[in-house]
């Protein structure tokens, strides 16, 4: 019997703690995969803190998603296939994959259409089940493994979430080539969604933050514009540099204050696709939604085909892999902290 | 030269007067209707008042929309072409049609590409221009004219507006066959949602109202199901009749209160199209959007062709014209005033 | 140790054998099915035929598809879960289902977008492994079978292709309210077809076949209008009766003939699916295709997701199952040549 | 009376004569175009000759598509505005513009819905009217002028036939960012199609042509891989080079041959849209359409949409616009003959 190390949530609001266990059994349609790297995902700190929302009277509690714990965190994984059962033949021991980490049960429709980022019972590793924070990872189907070379098993788990989420996203944002499309946050999401946005949509980019260096990031990212939604007035900044407003926003924050500024930039007939988890209170007139015909919409992280997809943009060198700074096993719980306090360069990543 | 008479909103919040004008100039490319029937339509109450909202501290102030007076309200309009210009060489004098008041300016990104509803500068028969609670209204372009037969005026004008919105609403709804779709709202346009909604998409059909004449009206119609939203607790009744929640709702209201329990019966990925201009403040917890991947879609009159697949249905005899009261020209007033304390069976009706 | 019974294709051009076996293996993510009815299908002749095609010499040989022999046939297959692997959570024991034939490798694009009916190494129960005229069915993963009730298992089966047929096709038809939709052949998938484009599109539907009686029996489940094709002038009685010609066509035929029947009475920007597996030649002008922007379009039985709606559908009695004529499994042989003599009244089905 | 020259084909099968008309009277809403430049197309080839179609024996005879003459060919036109009828607001004189040449009859159900381009009863200048191997051009409707500025009038007025023949049928490919996507032709249409499919699609673009010197061409357009399919075996260096078919074919010759190599590269639900108009006829085994679900999907020039986006990308520099060499207006027969020769470089424009 061989034993694995892993880190774990064992408390809302307390730290991760380092512990061994078996390896799980391998059923006959399973792969055991060996982690490479594992990316650390802002929405790994709202899982580990219980909550979303900075002011804690808006607060949407998180154990409202019937979240089990101890529960290993970690959903952008990729390894080195360990073991595999019987009925796998997709697969041989030692290629070196990307783990789609959003499971579903397998069975409800969300699932049966190729939706299984929504299913009704999902089981997705890091979540609901355990993830990548870990030496091993037990993922309960070939469906869900991809995979992958040509690239670093760190460049290639980060697009297990944040690549998928945002060409997801894009995609939601139903871009045309003549439209602007404002992506707020220049972060690694946001940051692959600006590239994605270049590569498939031919739109005119505007890209929104509150920190400069990221802008500049932005820029050399193929963004056509960048506003810093801290210091200037965005709809004037729009009007005087492009002479119109926003087709489409994506909001990769997700706050009271971007899902505001991307209502205001709005055309008639905008859409608004809001992804980010920062959390707060949408507050708006309702009978503006008719009038002005607005959608809003929220993405959830993506489809295997969207995995599929970036895998190939990355590998093919349409899109540039996010760059990442590598933490240890046991690390875990600061690289955490480094993420929340903005100090990490790129995307954080383990490596057990 | 000949004068027409037409019943025009000089000050919000004032009765329409009855007013006298020289009939327009028709252009080469002009259409001349003489109005045989003009549907008087709950947004031509938000237009005389001014605003949108119950509250008085959440209300939206309509002249903001641009709207410059005096003004002849009326959009849902059937009669008979009176005159054409030169270059008009589709119709004839004489020929029964129906006008599509959702007109815009022609050469917007939206016009040219057959979403004339949503039009960068719009020039809306009876919001824009002057409308249809007149003798004569003048058509800009045929273009905006369609031909009816088989239907009485008041049957066919109202399709212009109530059944076009209907129809447009359940497309932007996306319904799969396996769906269960709630409509809120069992009047008029609701009614005809209900009817569309069973002719075309196969779904169950859940129809909420306040009154419950309305839903006895709504189960004649076609709804599999209804719910008195002012007694029962919503989720529960689907939960025990339906044992499944709304994978789409289309809200005809559009109150805080409707939106509210709109969103509270979706399912992960639902869909709620907002149809209704009653007004209010919707507030709503930010991460429900990406963490349900809810769609909050707002929805505006409808296309062109929306109007030629609403008029051909309801010709062929698949969807049944809604039931309507007469008025004279010069009762718009009283017409007004009835459809505002529900005292109108059906849809009230200006008969010029 | 148990033994099963299965009627198998040995040899393409000979009679199936009854032959008995081990009960196939239950892995850990299996469902075993024990047969309660098998719908017999006009693919099964062409696969125990060896080709498609009347006339010889247009014929295309199903050697190409790398179909392995012996096989048992049978793709319609409804039943109850006899034995399920352990990682079965789903369903349990003695539940009926319904059984998805057209499995796929689990891996590919198609797969992982839900479109396992495109798979590009199918395992399609029935076509390249062991199907439903049997005793048993051996299922990979629960993915593929759905719960039914209130359906006898006869109705039950034939919807995993007749029906999910229909469906699929009716989607590629993409056809609007005031479209007229052609469907040539009113058997029981056409039928089916007639019943869900009438339950789902508004369309008025012309169904055409060279079978009076059958004819007949496309109006009873709702058809608008019905040609004899082999009588009349199709485009001139389309021109007296409609004044229109078909914006859609769905041909459950596949003749050289039919398809250029439907051909000659598309409206530019019409769309023809083609389904019908008879065979023979297409031959038509290449600039015909730009010039009048016609879609020909291959439509490949169904989807997981059609399936659950029509099982639905069908459940709610939005649409009527076919009716039936039984065969013992032994009588295998005998239920094929009677379909393909036009003998069988409905569907023949299997009941092992 | 002020007298304009214009280019006329009297007869089909003889050289255009120059002649001398007045110019036409401006109604209320028409815009009168002084052209600077007329891009000479091949379909102006085929109008000139009277027929598609190499082998004498397959052609289609154009006298079918009731084009009356005596008529001025040439549709794709860029001009200044030189006088407007009253009617028309949106211009002013002496606006530089493009001319949408697709014009229909502005009330079918195509035109209505924004698919001019497929109008029942259409009116395309230079096809059905008048059109700019001119001094002037009447346009009907402001609806079918779109102003440009940043390019030069030849670079301008080209993007109404090329430049949106290549987005629609880029469009109708449906081409994902991990697909295949053959593209056969690398002349002016294929060459900005495969620009197009670099800026927007992410796919893998493969060039297919003749001519060794275009397929370089198409390389320095973005084009990732190369084939001459006069020389080698297209499938066999697809599958070498690539591991793979083509999930999408774009062909803008439209041969007999061309289509055949098409078809042979596709994958299962694989796409090929027909553009162009070479002519010849399409023979293939119809079970291969369903068993493959293969889509044959013919596209014929564009949508406004599409020439308001191609404007905008190559306005901004997204997409290069095609180089050209000048003719004057008496020389339209010799533009028409060395373009039929293959004589010039880039796309040939008549320049009055």
């Amino acid at each position: 019997m061989v034993f694995m190390k892993a880190m774990k949530l064992q408390e809302f609001g307390k730290p991760l703690q380092l512990m061994e266990s078996d390896l799980p059994q391998v059923l006959d349609n399973n792969v055991l995969v060996k982690v490479d790297a594992c990316g650390v995902c802002h929405s790994d700190i709202h899982l580990a803190e219980g909550y979303y929302g900075a002011r804690e009277e808006e607060r949407l509690v998180i154990r409202d998603r019937r979240i089990r714990l101890p529960l290993t965190l970690g959903h952008e994984i990729a390894g080195r296939i360990e073991a595999k059962g019987r009925a796998v033949s997709a697969f041989e021991v030692g290629d070196t994959v990307v783990v789609y980490p959003w499971i579903g049960c397998g069975v409800c429709r969300a699932c049966r259409a190729g939706f299984d980022n929504l299913c009704e019972r999902p089981n997705a590793l890091g979540v609901y089940a355990d993830g990548g924070y870990a030496e091993y990872v037990l993922v309960p189907d070939p469906r869900y493994v991809l995979k992958y070379d040509g690239l670093k098993p760190e460049e290639a788990g980060v697009l297990a979430c944040s690549g998928i989420t945002a060409l997801h996203a894009l995609k939601k944002a139903r871009v045309a080539p003549d439209d602007v499309l404002a992506i707020i946050g220049a972060g690694g999401v946001g940051g692959m969604a600006i590239q994605l946005a270049k590569a498939l949509s031919g739109a005119t980019i505007v890209s929104l933050d509150i920190d400069d260096r990221k802008l500049e990031y932005a820029k050399s990212l193929g963004a056509d514009f960048t506003i810093n939604s801290s210091k200037d007035d965005i709809g004037a900044v729009m009007k005087q540099a492009l002479g119109k407003r926003a087709n489409a926003v994506i909001d990769f924050v997700g706050s009271t204050q971007t899902v505001e500024n991307a209502v205001k930039i709005l055309v008639k007939g905008g859409r608004l696709v809001v992804v980010g988890l920062f959390g707060g209170i949408l507050k708006m007139q309702i009978p503006l939604l008719p009038i002005l015909a607005l959608d809003i919409v929220g993405s959830y992280t993506g489809t295997l085909t969207d995995l599929n997809e970036i895998l190939q943009l990355t590998n093919r060198g349409v899109v540039k892999p996010v760059i990442s700074t590598s933490f240890r096993l046991e690390e875990a719980n600061e690289a955490l902290a480094k993420l929340r306090s903005g100090e990490v360069k790129g995307r954080a990543v383990i490596k057990p």
